[in-house]
């Protein structure tokens, strides 16, 4: 792997990025991947099973998203790296025409899997599919990633829980330090980037600790994981204020599993690019819709005799064709098409929402837009369940 | 409700049913409403509760269907025939934008609701959703119809079970003549045909005498009910060979709840026009795929690495970009997109079928073909389930 010579180019061939605009800590810039040009700040729609749920390839691209997330845990269980790898990869076994970033594993294994025991090499458990004693290492994790085809890999790292003492976040970190010196030291498909991933809980101290240490390292982009994992927002917050800017300016920054509309926009302004979270297609399926005037729940009944659709502004294929009324009747019977339809429309809203970020950084009214657009949200949320 | 003069025209005013060729039985003719020209022979797929499972009003266009089937019995407990009404009715409400035909709600409560009980005025039951006591009379099947703004309403019948005997089948045929003389004495919506139903079961004789009662009534066609019940799939065939075309000529001939591909194929030999069925949908949900080479079933072990699509001769968007593999992988996991791609294809597969059928009677060549595509259907089924 030779570091490329030029304005923005990141230490893998094919990849760079360029910061095009700055607003305080809030950056505008271009990741450039040999499958994908991406706009950031952006979200990536999940896909855990090599598909987002209930979309095909086109209605997801429509939706802005230009790279999207598989897990890599869910696709090495079933129907397996290997398959997947002799059908040419993720993105062509499900037809997506732009970038893939996948998960190291080591989420879903501390989150799903059954008796797990980790130790310095890596972690044992048992899958949560059909009991079977799996092995997941930082070199089993990479080349699961390389056979899945991706175009960033992420680095296995060990995510202590919400709310975990000094100690434990300390091993982890230890684990994760390691870890990372190993991934990097394997061999990545052509054309895959590689990023690492800062832990430390909701130590500051620890967080920038942990930061020193991968710094430097030739990584492609860094994460910060362990967030949104159990501890209060506002603390979730406050370490981003206080830390995210401190990541690698030259290089992405992807904030784990994370989050609200509310929390995309606090973490933009901290200085965050890339996010990923099963908020607005998970949530569609419980008949939540997500606005510029905050949550709109289905199931209230509110909505029943509603001919308007989920939002006036929103210019998604949703919202022009489909009433509220209708869509609570869907959500309502559990059919798929209400799952479906929502699901287009969250992700549609969430593609507006980092286009009209990456538009306020470069008129540089970005902290104004994003505080007033919260305060909107937040006095129209549906809280009730209806 | 007066007669058009004219060749073709039916009772209601705004529907005409045009002979447009004759093969034997097998007819090929133009049903003329006031929502939309149906070719026919035609399939209607079921939009049980006003949506086809999984799939956007689009899309099933697409598939060739220009009339669909909803569920008085399931809209009328959810979300309720007023409430749709104010809505516009179900067409307005899904946004489908050509015809639609309601059954009378009797099929279902025979088959879902608990508690039932018939008398000569009608049948009680308890709603399979909430336990709530409903009457459900010829009145009050045509007055929710009315709400629900068909294109085709069908009156109420008594559907007796499978291998009922003489007697029980003799009430059943008594009730339902007497209750189709009710619900032509109600008014129906604006643009509203509506439906005779012949029951009779396996009896012949009773077929014909059901038969000779409806047949002169002022109904704009006339479905033939209880068939697919439970009895085996040969007695229907020769009560179908026997009597189809014994059906007023000049009327469209509907075939209620039929069938797989072969009894499509068969009952347009013996003149039939119209049918619906749940089983391209309901099936697509288990991973079965149909074909012109027969149901492939995706769950079997032999696609796992099958890079071409459901079928090589299919012109479907499904078929165009997802492979066996890939389809396979969806169903296993129980994803919403394999629900909604099988799907897809399996309407778009009877969509084929009927239009293939219309082309061969208009040549004069349905029997030898229609023999020819069920012997091809039958060599390729893949019957296990993998």
């Amino acid at each position: 792997m030779s570091a490329e010579v030029g304005a923005g180019a990141l230490p893998t061939k094919g990849f760079a990025f360029e910061l095009r605009a700055e607003d305080g800590h809030a950056r505008r810039a271009t990741f450039t991947t040999p499958r994908a040009v991406v706009e950031t700040p952006t979200f990536m729609p999940v896909g855990t099973a090599a598909t987002v749920k209930g979309l095909t390839p086109d209605e997801v691209e429509a939706t802005g998203a230009r790279m999207i997330l598989a897990n890599t845990y869910h696709l090495w269980l079933r129907p397996g790296a290997e398959l997947i790898a002799r059908r040419g990869g993720v993105t062509r076994f499900m037809g997506w025409e732009h970038a893939l970033l996948t998960d190291s594993g080591g989420f879903q294994v501390f989150s799903l899997a059954g008796l797990r025991k980790v130790d310095d090499d890596g972690v044992t458990f048992r899958s949560h599919l059909d009991g079977a004693e799996k092995r997941l290492t930082p070199e089993e994790s990479m080349r699961v990633q390389r056979l899945l085809g991706s175009t960033v890999a992420m680095v296995l790292d060990v995510c202590p829980p919400g709310g975990a003492a000094r100690p434990e976040v300390e091993e982890a970190m230890r684990r994760t330090t390691a870890w990372a010196k190993r991934c990097l030291e394997t061999e990545p498909a052509e054309g895959q980037a590689r990023f690492g991933i800062v832990q430390g809980a909701t130590y500051l101290d620890l967080r920038r600790a942990h930061l020193a240490e991968l710094a430097p390292m030739a990584f492609d982009g860094l994460a910060l994981g362990g967030f949104s994992v159990g501890e209060p927002v506002e603390t979730m917050y406050e370490l981003l204020d206080a830390m995210a800017h401190e990541l690698p300016r030259q290089k992405p920054r992807y904030l784990m599993g994370v989050g609200t509309p509310y929390d995309l926009l606090k973490a933009i302004g901290a200085g965050v690019d890339l996010f990923d979270c099963v908020l607005p297609t998970r949530n569609a399926r419980n008949g939540q819709a997500l606005t510029w005037d905050g949550r709109v729940n289905l199931r209230q009944a509110r909505h029943k005799e509603d001919d308007g659709p989920i939002s006036e502004a929103c210019g998604c294929p949703v919202c022009a064709r489909f009433s509220r009324a209708y869509l609570r009747h869907l959500v309502k019977a559990n059919e798929l098409l209400g799952h479906r339809l929502v699901t287009q429309h969250n992700l549609s809203f969430y593609g507006e929402l980092v286009a009209e970020a990456r538009r306020q950084i470069e008129a540089g009214t970005y902290h104004s837009w994003a505080a007033e657009a919260a305060k909107r949200m937040r006095e129209g949320d549906e809280v009730g369940r209806g």
